[in-house]
């Protein structure tokens, strides 16, 4: 009984998050959710992302590390972007200071790994007894996050850790790379890399600092250090996506300050 | 071993229930609701509205009494529609017949307060260690909500009860407030407020009162009470907010009936 | 003490999953799950459609049997797609191969039962206190939904069994049922009901089988079976219902070939 009660606390401080471009519509999330609540029961889930640009690994790399501090030690993220599902692309296991990670090895995790401290990566090798050839995100990954979740061991492959492919990505991408709900553009770009006085070039358009939207001025597009860290365009009480004609992959400009 | 049983019967009557205009895209629901998992372990959680009109807590005002007494005595509603986040706007937590709710104090519980048999309202004096400029839904009222869930205590400052900003707004709001997935216009009147032989003025188009989808006529829009005593515009199978281009805010008037 | 935790062990084997045309936006999940929650606390809850084709029973009647399977017996499918609620349709309980299904008589189970190997269907004679005119998801099935997942009784009365609506139903449905967030159509195929050499007219495009997305050719649509065993008209990293302009309901048809 006093076990049951240290297991039970022990799987209560960890934590499955997901993060897809499955769509919020449609059964996809749901039945990796269903995986999760069988094999890992009493595990709280949480879906982050289900809208990441679809098709689109490379941006959600740039994304994915923004969100993963504010998640306890021992979180597992189920990451599914996986345009090549069925393919030859590996399934991958990483860890990364005391964080797991599971998913397709597409460069998916490739700003994850490389800003880690300490990192290890797995290709997986158990194989479900029944595996669909488009939904490894139910079939293969959502059991093995099960696992990682409980503490249990997944069958993998060590990586060489020789070779990285994520070497020639830069650290940040000056991109848009997600729109949310009022149409604010978040950016591959961590604002701790700009000075308060930078302005920013995109489409054409300049645009000034601004702490908050309250501080901003209407019908003006600014940027802000958005609440996970990240250089965001925003329009105050308006959608700066639609005002700008912005989409996933616009490339932002450093305007640097006169001084 | 009997404290920690009766402590999880009392965590399981008590619920918190997520209103915002965060959307459904993005990660912002999902944060907030990690934060509760964390804090408040067990206390289930619902969805209620993601997807209140953005940056509008007036009409989100007349929505939420409605919402309210299907759930449980001890429910935690926290509420975020939010524009003035990072000015000077009050984080308040109010007592309302039973019903705690966590939010700005930017008029979004005028309508609780206003109909409310017993009240108490708090200026949350509370200051997390880490607070972003824009996301307190996260960082302050998700782990205030999760202390009130708890019964743990939260620290603020009595507001002065005969100070109250709701004494002229209205009892109900005559305009739409919401548009559900069917494009069902919501309004902000509750139905009790009017006879079954009204008939309503909304876009020039006079509709009279059915009591179900399936007793209207087609093609031809009406209103009913709906399942949470709201007024609301709609049409048999189809989408009203499109064919009488309703958008938030538009007016109704009522019509009465020669007699 | 042990009882308890027999009782929790078996719960969990259970779980409650959602379907319905209420729309992901708005409160009508939430409101569901609140009464779940409270009802039959601890059992997990599956969102697994709330997008289902609005007022159209009749082609999720062929969705609902793909994804069955995947659940452990004695789920509780809770099933709303009721145009008519409000009428006279029939409230229903149905058992098919030691799952239960809760929701309208009108349809929505017809391929469900068709199917099935041991059925037993009842319709619901319980009478909730308040019921709403409009919202029979809320205060009829999700109570039936929660008791049947806690294996309470439910009061009902036995359907004949020897008039039976479904007979004239075709056994797969050549139509397109469900678009997902990819823009992919679902049909009402069974995948295994055609050979891997048959191609499908659609919108007058001929379509040849692919098994998955990357083996197919960019631009050009195929179908292949999907992870839940239908026929599904895809396009590799690109929006199929948009580019062949599909709807709910257009119609397939097989082009046998030459042999």
């Amino acid at each position: 009984m006093p076990q049951g009660a240290v297991y039970c606390f022990a799987a209560l401080a960890r934590m499955i998050i997901l993060l897809t471009d499955f769509g919020l519509e449609g059964p996809y999330m749901g039945q990796m959710k269903a995986v999760l609540y069988r094999k890992a029961p009493g595990i709280p889930i949480v879906d982050l992302f289900a809208d990441l640009p679809a098709f689109n690994p490379r941006v959600a790399a740039y994304l994915l590390p923004a969100y993963i501090n504010e998640f306890p030690e021992g979180s597992v993220f189920l990451c599914v972007v996986d345009p090549g599902v069925g393919s030859t692309r590996r399934p991958v296991v990483i860890y990364a200071d005391e964080r797991w990670f599971v998913g397709p090895d597409n460069g998916l995790f490739n700003i994850v790994c490389k800003r880690a401290h300490e990192l290890h990566r797995w290709v997986i090798t158990s194989k479900p007894r029944e595996i669909s050839a488009s939904f490894h995100g139910r079939d293969l990954f959502a059991p093995v996050a099960a696992r990682l979740a409980l503490g249990e061991d997944v069958s993998g492959k060590l990586l060489d850790s020789s070779k990285n492919p994520w070497t020639s990505w830069p650290d940040d991408l000056f991109e848009v790379i997600y729109f949310d709900h009022y149409g604010n553009a978040m950016t591959g770009v961590r604002a701790c890399q700009l000075e308060r006085n930078h302005r920013l070039v995109i489409k054409k358009q300049v645009i000034s600092f601004a702490r908050t939207f309250s501080a901003a001025r209407p019908l003006e597009p600014f940027w802000y250090e958005n609440s996970n860290g990240l250089v965001e365009v925003a329009l105050r009480e308006g959608d700066v996506s639609k005002v700008l004609s912005l989409k996933i992959g616009d490339r932002l400009k450093v305007l640097k300050q006169d001084t």
